[in-house]
């Protein structure tokens, strides 16, 4: 399942972050995704700021010191923590994303990255057996 | 093999771009990955801008006007088209990146990202297939 592929040391930041420390923040860290929680409440996730954020925030000349929530996306992709790993990789799929926000009982858990799946043996092995199952129902084991 | 899932439309900039230009084609042409080449040889690389350099680009402050050979990898992780997607799969794995260059007789064929490896169960499904002999070769059919 998700939760045991997902990365619980989430970095957060708040919407009124400016964007370069969000920068800052993904590059000390080495993370693609910085998740925006309400200030108050470190479970409750109300954006995410993506690299590609970042990226379209200097091709439009947003200053750098405007609030992240300006370049945040607020429609975020989260999955329960049981889900099944083929439910992450269907929606990277369907999203065109490479994170996915991971939670637990509606409260944040972890995010897993598309990067995260591929380094894992055993997420692979749940992916391919999915899609198996799903396009060569007769062929599974 | 890596040819069949590549995308050949790359889209190209010179070590004299300017950075925010960079930035500008990436979020133009929704591609995580620029590829550098020599002024004159379009099939040459020298280097590759990802959205991770733009990022720590405004992490560090450096002037978005600079030249984007400044903030550029140098060590291209390049493999020949002719591979089997699995090896780009381990690439993706090691190196900690998201693209390889794609290349056909030394020159530049295309780019492939990890995404549209996740896009094609058949890109998937020969992944899944090198693992299990890999690590089960017992198992395999």
């Amino acid at each position: 399942m998700l939760g045991d592929f997902a990365k619980v040391d989430v970095v957060k930041a708040y919407p009124s972050t400016p964007i370069r420390e969000v920068a800052r923040l993904m590059a000390e860290r080495r993370v693609g995704l910085v998740v925006l929680v309400e200030p108050g409440n470190p479970h409750r996730v109300v954006g995410v700021v993506s690299e590609r954020d970042i990226v379209r925030a200097v091709a439009q000349g947003v200053s750098l010191e405007e609030p992240c929530e300006v370049i945040a996306t607020k429609n975020v992709v989260a999955l329960d923590y049981r889900e099944s790993v083929a439910k992450a990789a269907e929606a990277f799929r369907r999203y065109g994303i490479r994170h996915v926000v991971v939670t637990r009982e509606g409260r944040l858990y972890g995010v897993l990255s598309i990067r995260d799946i591929l380094r894992e043996d055993s997420a692979l092995r749940e992916i391919a057996s999915y899609y198996d199952w799903t396009f060569e129902p007769g062929m599974s084991a």
